[in-house]
């Protein structure tokens, strides 16, 4: 995965420290401390997933084809449920599920984020975690002055981490005010951290800047929002208009293809973001919107709804997908010069893959077979920053029974005031 | 998985020769040869896929993403690849996958049926065998007549068998005449069997038969081909006439969404079918059309693309995929009375869920984490007519490693051809 889409065959990689620092063919001579078989495996950058809620694990499966779940029964739980202890047990589910399958890094809008950091340290994996920021009390966040002010605590408490970074998130325009995404901009362009933001999924979301601004893409843009650093998740309802100016800012999107269908939603115009030259990323969404935090499941699903949508099975081949799950997420995040391809100089947050399995052989077409038929099962190692976090599909640093334990009890916590609000809200159907 | 969807809690079920013999919740007292603890785990009926081409994983991930694959590629392949040894190792390969996550039966669509028969008595699964029949030669197929008696032979052969079953299989009303289509219904109500064929999937399909029939289920039904051992593939392009048809001769319909999106096509109008009453059953369709064999990824692809289609989450709820992708397959099949539940009287071919990992996890709704997050991982123990075909996730007959090192024989055979071929259609486009 670099920009020619080189396949390198028999190919030897050393990594010193964190950095790839050598793709070599000949013989291995050098000295080591460890030495990897590769044969009959594949190499490939770790997956980048730009859109996630990893605390809302403890919510899976809870209304799952309900109408209005979001206001009826998340938003309320989301205020009533959570705490440090559960979001940072419900954080490691999340984060194991998605390291094993290969997901090396990750982009987060949540609350409790000093929590969700805990988890990602304990894991090893690399992390961008959005405060999320309303201006109504919301989680840990008491208002928005509050969220920025844990913000920047996130900031100042994890400035020398290597592998956690902050960023800003404001759920979206109808729960942030003006001001708020205003201010949101300024310290994200101050700490160049990302600005994260559910942009153009609601249908009625546009209603309140139509008329000014003609949709919320240029409302965003009007209000100086929009630059490099914005990656706007969803993004479907929009013209060719909107696309054109997110292209010309250098905006990325975050693509959530399994849990947008889950929804009922349209399927968002990822063939004509990318002939407008937006740059598109994957990613799982929450726990609760695609059920999979792997990105295999949403690897499968993107260029299949693309398909669908314009009735062409030609359309968004399995080499950019690949592309949209690996480089094309670290050019949001604004980290393309240090991981997203197996590159000299990059930090190596790579996996080894074994393709030699029921479900994944034969291998005609490398990009074919990770797109369409790789699984989480096919991940078999995992490092990230030079360092193995996933080692014959076992995670290194805890076990999958002590994160399950941990689990469980934040469940136990939640299950009945979670089931109670289910019934109230089933009753008032 | 009853017609009641009850849900039983801390149940036992004890299996004599091939049938669930009870249930029942007090204490275990009675003899046994051998216990299996379910403690914390879930028991399903196994999986029943509808419409398989299960040879053809030898041609799997081959020109994925192009245009016209099927006369392009498929068609000439299967006529010059195929032998015995090859269709017996790839369907090896398929069949290991589908046993392994958790179906207990299938009805295949393809050439050398014996070949399939082999690989499925190995591996202990319950197989219906459509016999492909068209007018032209196909495959080990000289002509129609060639056809009419290799499916003659198989039921003769497989008369005693138990689990082993044949099937008609003409590959369309394209590939078929009427008098061929005639004799499939013939052979189907004498032999009691399937009748299995690809229905209103190509936009062109019905074109011959608008101004005699209307559209092609009128031109099938007023052929006589239509009764309820029908199992129509895709039926994507249908009106409500033509449901109503379907619905009253208790036909029923091969719901493939994985790999119908995979080839672009519109999604299938499942949720009007079930208002109207026609029997909507599950499948994968062939290696090369979605590329997994797990039923799993059906399930979840079936009912994003309805939520998709009519823009409602709350469409075609999880407990209804279950039935789909269960009973409903046992239905089309007319052995209902026989498997697709976990009922007293009932073969026992059923699985043994693992729900207790990662990605599952938790479990407010039994249903929504079967159908929206279970995995191939989940699948523990799988019975089949009594006997246990996995256990502990692994082959009981034979291991994926002898399944692999025969599928890759077969695959070295057939590569240099095929990625000729492939090579040819790319350069002609």
């Amino acid at each position: 995965m670099n920009d020619n889409l080189d396949i390198l065959k028999n190919a030897n990689i050393s990594i010193v420290n964190d950095e790839i620092s050598r793709i070599f063919f000949n013989e291995i001579s050098e000295d080591y401390d460890q030495i990897i078989d590769g044969t009959d495996k594949l190499l490939l950058p770790g997956f980048i997933n730009t859109h996630t809620h990893v605390p809302m694990t403890i919510f899976r499966g809870l209304g799952d084809d309900m109408k209005d779940r979001l206001t009826r029964l998340l938003f309320p739980l989301e205020n009533s449920c959570l705490n440090d202890e559960i979001v940072h047990a419900s954080s490691l589910l999340s984060l194991s599920e998605m390291l094993l399958s290969g997901t090396t890094c990750f982009a987060d809008m949540y609350t409790f984020t000093d929590a969700t950091a805990r988890a990602s340290n304990e894991l090893g994996i690399r992390a961008f975690i959005g405060q999320g920021i309303t201006d109504e009390r919301s989680g840990e966040q008491l208002n928005a002055d509050h969220g920025f002010e844990l913000f920047e605590n996130f900031i100042e408490k994890y400035r020398n981490d290597p592998l956690i970074n902050g960023a800003l998130a404001p759920h979206s325009v109808y729960m942030s005010s003006e001001p708020l995404l205003q201010r949101c901009r300024e310290l994200s362009d101050k700490y160049e951290v990302p600005f994260l933001i559910h942009l153009a999924e609601q249908p009625w979301e546009a209603d309140p800047y139509l008329e000014e601004h003609g949709s919320v893409v240029k409302y965003l843009q009007n209000i100086g929002a929009l630059n490099n650093r914005f990656i706007g998740a969803h993004g479907i309802l929009v013209s060719d208009e909107d696309m054109k100016i997110l292209a010309n800012v250098g905006a990325s999107i975050s693509h959530c293809p399994a849990g947008n269908s889950k929804s009922g939603r349209p399927i968002a115009p990822i063939h004509e973001y990318m002939q407008e030259g937006v740059n598109i990323t994957l990613a799982t969404d929450g726990p609760m919107s695609g059920n999979h935090m792997d990105m295999m499941s949403v690897m499968n699903c993107a260029p299949k709804m693309q398909k669908v949508k314009y009735q062409n099975r030609a359309l968004c081949p399995a080499s950019e997908i690949l592309k949209m799950a690996t480089i094309n997420g670290a050019k949001a995040l604004n980290i393309d010069h240090l991981v997203g391809s197996v590159e000299v100089g990059k930090k190596a947050d790579l996996m080894v893959v074994n393709p030699q399995t029921l479900n994944m052989l034969p291998l005609y077409d490398y990009y074919a077979a990770i797109v369409y038929a790789m699984q989480p099962n096919n991940i078999q190692h995992v490092f990230v920053n030079g360092d193995l976090k996933v080692k014959d599909s076992k995670l290194v640093h805890t076990t999958e029974e002590d994160v399950i334990q941990k689990f469980s009890v934040a469940y136990d916590f939640v299950e009945a005031e979670s089931r109670e609000l289910l019934k109230k809200a089933t009753q008032s159907e």
